[in-house]
């Protein structure tokens, strides 16, 4: 792999880029065939480890359908396959004679150092018997073949050290398996943690999806007040402490989910601090934490004001992942965060590959769901990943990937404000410059509109909707974002990305937002700014 | 796609592969562009199903979770995308600009008609803008983004048209919908059906993963008698009319989960007349039959003994399709069937990507659910399938390939039953030639064994077992596959498989297992065969 060349990146005490080589070499060749189990305590620095604290055991939070969950009986039969000289007439796995792809490629551009990304680009290429012939860990015949849920070991290693590199967590039996997505991963979770009438934690506003999937398992979700730095400790505090079980119907919650960084859909950012105040939180109350953070690396340089120059790019990786607010995971001294990692927003949506982190315990539980429902993520996913993370880019490449994802949003995100400050009405509409993720969340004084006291927020939301799109530009009601289900909201939110469309089009969509926000509050453009 | 050019393919008053070109034209071009809705209507002969009686609905039946899944509110956002020159600064899409794939190929054999591989290979290419370049109906950056939980339409409109070419199911709504596998799609069908303390119907030897996915769930598994011809009518009858829910503890069945073809691990292929058989039965106690059928295109060429001369393959399309049993879907004039669909055993399990067919009601319910767990099966898988059986092979080129496994399957059927004939002692050991499939049941007549009566049939198992072992070769035990806890086999079964070895592998393993079994049952060499 690419990462054995001599790097400036050192972080004393902890896994660097240029130990990873040292490691693998000690821990002998990676020897993963058709379906291997992947021995995950071997991808990490083991001896680093030892000093560390084992993680809480869930087992009293756990449903009965996860401590249900064996071990498949067929699996017995597998560890007979060592045997020297058998022959296996017993796995049903179809030869990969009949599999008709000999070889795949993917043209990928070439990256330097330190975010620089080129026009050039490179062609990687995975054939069908890679392994036998010694050439890749990994080809086609394996990855194409039947895997485990918790994805093939090649790939899940690279993930394992990453994790390690950016968040080292502060437990000993961390552990990491791969997911179909965090969608999905959330569904399991769930299905792990939660039982029907019960409740879950969440920012106030949040992804709706989060709540679309806890419903139908009849899991309702409290909404915790936050304010731009994410989630209030005291609030979640408050709301634990004076929990109902009467009138909310349902058990004090120990399952908090919040996406900490450039949440989804206000794009704030928690700092460090207010994570510490959350996690002190989750102590105190035995908490548990889905940290969702698919925009961890959407992390952007600070915004400087619409007329300031350009905050130059980290300049070296050391400095890239200094900047980076620490994740939960890297908190959690206790083993109380299953954090979920995904490609989503840096390689691909359509890969449906990512991980999750959590203690070996809650692994083993997601692994045994995976392997009988997902079976894992797709093995051609796997093979592109494998090829361009391990064998193209190596943990440097992709951290330059990362720099340059990282500038890229940072320009886009800045075009987005220069156009708010440019074309908004600011006695009407406010925000806080995102510091993380692909959204602006816009908040609507609905008190200075002309229905105000005549028309329901509701309905006044609706309008602002409606006439935004007669201006042909499409946000998203905030409304929509509101988990509790009954709770009204007392604001009037809109989102916008600034992810999707080209900076040309961001620029003319906030213009007519502008325009569009103008009409419905009786603004003329006289008056625009003046209050 | 090259399924155009004429064919002589023809079955009166059903869809043939000259007339999709045709339909496809009146139906005008798929314009199908990112997470764009499959309308699977527009993709069948609307009007030729029009005759057909509409589906017996299932509410009755389903549960409060998938009850309770309602469609996403942001999807309510994405009719708004229709209107011309609307920007969107809506949809939290990533910009493709930052997927590092600019292009994928993949390396296939060329194959010729009545299933000829040949040695030469084609490579297929997909770009990033092959879409907006007027390329091709699909690409990289379609496929890498975020989807419908359905699958991209491209591709799903390739697996319309292949049910509706193979199986013409008889009611008019029926619809499909991708999964990411078989395994998920019984997963996700159990939590649409079933509910903690019931049951459902099986073979009584069954694959072993089904009864481990619906145990957690607290779901057991009744077991139907079945003989080579498969699950038995009057067992089936015989079991729901006598149910006592006080003795069961759970109310009556109502889902029967079934492998027709080539069953796992039986190898078992149930006729026509049985498949008729069965369906009456759910029809008289109203069952919704889950029809798993991984193995369809493994049904082989009739075995005609061990020095009979090889069949010849079919000579047409037309005649490989006659030459097929017709499934549960085919016969399903009620909409009661939930078939499950497979590419693993064709090209390539690692694919992650099948389908199921079913009423749109419950293909609806699927859908919904799919979109907020799995999100649908990768993109990468996707786009490979697409390129390969929509733009490289066409349907009859797919057939040719089917013929081409059918064919290859045949030969290593034919491989396994010589060697049984000419090592396995037949006194001891006999077996049923499978029409299909990867397996070879072997019935080992444990009456003639010498702990007979001294030994409980578990432990003469587990002792023939490691028997084999010790002779180095490994088949699975047939307790493996009991799938109702408590219920004691009253015989004693080996599975083996013939898929996956080489035929020499294959011919060794037996002469082992031959030699095995003798060694167990005390048989010398001199004794063999005469009984």
């Amino acid at each position: 792999m690419p990462d054995s060349a001599p790097s400036t990146f050192i972080i004393p005490d902890r896994l660097t880029i240029p130990t990873i080589a040292k490691r693998r070499a000690a821990s002998g060749p990676l020897n993963a065939g058709v379906a291997a189990a992947a021995d995950v305590e071997a991808f990490k620095g083991r001896t680093q480890h030892l000093h560390k604290p084992p993680a809480k055991r869930w087992c009293h939070r756990l449903t009965d359908e996860t401590k249900a969950r064996k071990g498949s009986s067929l699996k017995e039969a597998a560890r007979f396959l060592e045997t020297e000289g058998l022959i296996s007439l017993g796995g049903g796995l179809p030869s990969s004679e009949y599999c008709p792809v000999e070889e795949m490629t993917f043209t990928v551009p070439k990256v330097f150092s330190t975010g620089v990304v080129s026009d050039e680009t490179d062609v990687i290429t995975a054939g069908k018997r890679d392994l036998a012939r010694g050439v890749s860990m990994f080809d086609v015949e394996t990855a194409f073949q039947y895997g485990q849920g918790h994805g093939a070991a090649q790939l899940l290693r690279w993930m394992v050290e990453h994790t390690e590199l950016v968040h080292d967590p502060p437990y000993r039996d961390w552990s990491c398996t791969m997911t179909v997505g965090s969608t999905s991963a959330f569904d399991m979770a769930m299905r792990m943690f939660t039982k029907p009438g019960g409740w879950i934690l969440s920012e106030e506003y949040t992804f709706s999806a989060m709540t679309e999937t806890a419903a139908p398992m009849g899991v309702r979700v409290a909404a915790v007040a936050m304010d731009e730095n994410g989630m209030l400790p005291d609030a979640l505090d408050r709301l634990l402490f004076t929990w109902d079980e009467t009138v909310r119907g349902g058990p004090k919650p120990f399952i908090v989910f919040t996406v900490p960084t450039g949440q989804n859909p206000t794009g704030w950012t928690q700092p460090l601090q207010r994570r510490r105040g959350i996690y002190a939180v989750a102590q105190k109350h035995d908490l548990y934490i889905l940290e969702d953070e698919p925009y961890y690396f959407l992390q952007m340089q600070p915004y400087a004001g619409p007329e300031a120059p350009a905050v130059p790019p980290p300049t070296s990786h050391e400095e890239f992942l200094k900047s980076l607010v620490p994740s939960y995971l890297s908190l959690d001294t206790d083993g109380r965060v299953m954090r979920m990692d995904s490609f989503s927003k840096v390689i691909a949506p359509g890969s449906r590959v990512g991980w999750i982190t959590a203690s070996e315990e809650i692994c083993q539980r997601y692994r045994t769901h995976a392997d009988l429902s997902t079976q894992g993520p797709s093995g051609v996913s796997q093979l592109m990943l494998f090829k361009l993370l391990e064998e193209q880019w190596g943990h440097c490449g992709y951290l330059d990937w990362l720099i340059h994802i990282r500038m890229e949003y940072t320009t886009r995100r800045n075009v987005i404000l220069d156009a708010c400050e440019r074309y908004l009405p600011k006695d009407v509409v406010s925000w806080n410059p995102p510091a993380a993720g692909m959204f602006l969340w816009l908040s609507v004084d609905y008190k200075k509109h002309p229905d105000y006291r005549r028309k329901s927020l509701e309905d006044m939301e609706d309008e602002i909707f409606h006439k935004i799109i007669q201006y042909k530009t499409l946000l998203m009601k905030g409304s929509w974002f509101c988990p509790e289900e009954g709770a009204k909201p007392d604001a009037l939110f809109l989102r916008a990305t600034y992810a999707a469309a080209s900076r040309d089009k961001i620029q003319e969509g906030i213009k007519r937002l502008g325009e569009a926000v103008k009409d419905s509050f009786g603004i003329t453009a006289e008056v625009n700014g003046s209050s």
